[in-house]
């Protein structure tokens, strides 16, 4: 059982009737049904609850933590993205969600300035598949298509990723890295691009299943035995 | 359930007494034995077979391929490398151990010599876990000894592994970049440096458990989608 | 000073009228005429010639190797095959263009198919800069424009890159890892994909640049100290 | 003509009369004579220094910056923190040598803990050259040897280098990823182990050689052409 929890600042739904209209109940409600899985026990949590609903409690019970923001980025408090760093770290699966490229958690563990290049203009998304035999790319085909999203182009102001999974083609002309694996300490994440406020991408269904497959590769499945500091005995006696 | 091949050359256990004491069996024996489980369908295959015990229909139904050979390289068919190294390119596994270095299919693999520097001096070895959150890490601690090895050293003349997970340091002075992953076509490739064929490597915990994580690690999970070729329709119709 | 050698076939040039008239002296001519510079010392060398103009004297004074291949791919004989990547492993520059994609040596290098989806039909292809602090883009902006190429598509089965410079757009839909480099041996690759034989790729000033900054970041600019074998020496004395 | 700034936190100097007599005028001065080259403008800077000596005016005339610090990482001002990181996301090389790798520049630009492991024994480092074609590893031979040196061990919390030139082993049987490439925005930056306060490290040739190699390889060659943000028009026009 891995234990999610979905975090959405939760603002444009409540704030734009455009983007209620798509989301209802919230980017992380649609989210959290459209991953549901006997494997996955789900929580949500949002800007406005304490803690931004990411207390130790419950980042310590996390394994993966899936994140959305856009419009409050700098609401969020540097205590709270710490907290989120120091899990991540230390092992917690992380997955960044589109216009999250921005959020406080990601540009920290990036240590980049993450910006792009973006264009709304309801252009069509094509994402092919650049590493087919990858697990986070399990299920899907040579390539998928979204008919109408934001578009993100390079340069994209990243660490070379550790492994590419998709590369987005824009009817405008753009390119994206759209899928990108980085470990950071001991945790695994994973950058998806898609997912633009004002379009029903995480109800498609491709969509969906790169999320359900990110998060099974970025759960940890071990205690793992870090050991840092001081080490006065060496392995092989020294003889001096 | 994993299928899996373990190919030994299986010369020297039958040529020199010294390894034959070691692995009366083979050394394939002995990491079949060792790595046995439920989750995993083993057979052996050795190069006195016919088609040295690789024919089409046993490669096509092993899922992970474990290769050591050492003295008769030369003597496994051109037919046979490529054989497996097609297979390889559409998803088999395959993890290659210590002298296997110099096999053909890992040296077609890599594109590169392969070459090193190596003295048998049985001296001390100690493997340390560099990226403690991979799977192929798991169960593994900080680091483990083997109190007598054969040294291999750099520059291991490969194309930079997409990962390392384990780096050797050896009594004499040398280091290695002992565990790497590549990935090549649709397979998962591990190159694992351990276990010259005088010692009890292949009866270590710890060499064990490196070796079943990597059959987890390197085992096909999906059917990929690849396609190839010609491909007259674009996806986004040219107004021309 | 850098020795430069262009590898053409030159084949298309000499049996297709439309070839001809893009490139009436030749791919590797309009190449030579294209980075002339007072650093390069240029040499040309095609498929009629003794030994496809490859033999040891000249590869032995060949900094970077430019390779240019398509129709005649089988014609080149293993020998010198093995020669070409004989020299990189030990340090040469080999710069790959286009269809030499599927050419023995960068195959023989890759170890992997180098397979691909490829559409003439004279789309747009639009390169985009994603690494672009790189030697490699030096100059060159944002990105480019190619009026009219040859479509080639992922996914494009080679090793993961150890770099990607460039990304391809095309109108069709697809995407592309364009400019890629890879280090086989002491020596250094990059594959650039434009340079399709019916378009006059090779006289557009964004892809001379490239193909002038790839020599200089593949020339080997030292003797390498690289040795291999048996070291019965430790650098630390061994207490046994 | 590459501008450097040797920055030195210039404290151990000061307060250890063990460290003053192996550098009496300060590790930044040992550095500064010891690359000094025609091609080379060298200013030093230090924590004492108004703005720690790193103004605005000083980093914007530097293309390489040289860092080390250690007793005094904390007394660090998080602006001169934040105009460094900044400067080398806009281009600025930077070389980050020894205890370092706890530094606020470092750590903000890794995004992890960078923690390792440690033991002052006046051991035994023998740096083994992982990467002979690189540049930084240019006039460096197979390998060389520290006599005496604080041992750092693995694992090393840095996400994954981009390349890794130089490994340690050392005498008391740890091992370490010495030497590492990392792009971060348009800079580059080296990670170089060795240099602990008490030894006379930063005389030895072959580590000044690799400061002086990693400085032209670190040292930006263009303008690097990256804009950001709003991109109301497409390359390519959108039939809408």
């Amino acid at each position: 059982m891995i234990n999610i929890t979905i975090w959405n600042e939760f603002v444009h739904e409540q704030v734009h009737e455009k983007v209620r209209e798509v989301y209802p109940k919230g980017i992380h409600h649609a989210i959290a049904e459209g991953i549901r899985s006997d494997a996955f026990n789900i929580r949500t949590a949002t800007l406005d609850q304490p803690e931004h609903g990411l207390t130790e409690e419950v980042l310590n019970s996390t394994d993966v933590l899936i994140w959305w923001g856009h419009m409050a980025h700098d609401k969020v408090s540097d205590e709270v993205v710490a907290r989120v760093v120091d899990r991540v770290l230390k092992g917690m699966g992380l997955i960044v969600l589109h216009s999250g490229h921005f959020s406080k958690p990601f540009k920290k563990l990036m240590g980049t300035s993450c910006d792009l290049l973006w264009r709304e203009a309801n252009e069509q998304e094509i994402l092919w598949n650049v590493n087919p035999s990858h697990p986070i790319a399990k299920g899907i085909d040579t390539h998928f298509i979204l008919d109408h999203e934001e578009m993100y182009g390079e340069f994209f102001d990243i660490p070379a990723p550790d492994e590419i999974v998709f590369i987005s083609n824009f009817q405008g002309g753009e390119v994206f890295r759209s899928g990108c694996t980085f470990r950071r300490g001991q945790g695994k994440i994973f950058y998806f691009r898609p997912g633009h406020e004002t379009h029903p991408t995480y109800f498609n269904s491709n969509v969906l299943q790169v999320i359900s497959n990110a998060v099974h590769w970025a759960s940890p499945d071990q205690p793992v035995p870090v050991t840092f500091g001081h080490r006065p005995n060496p392995v092989r006696p020294l003889e001096m």
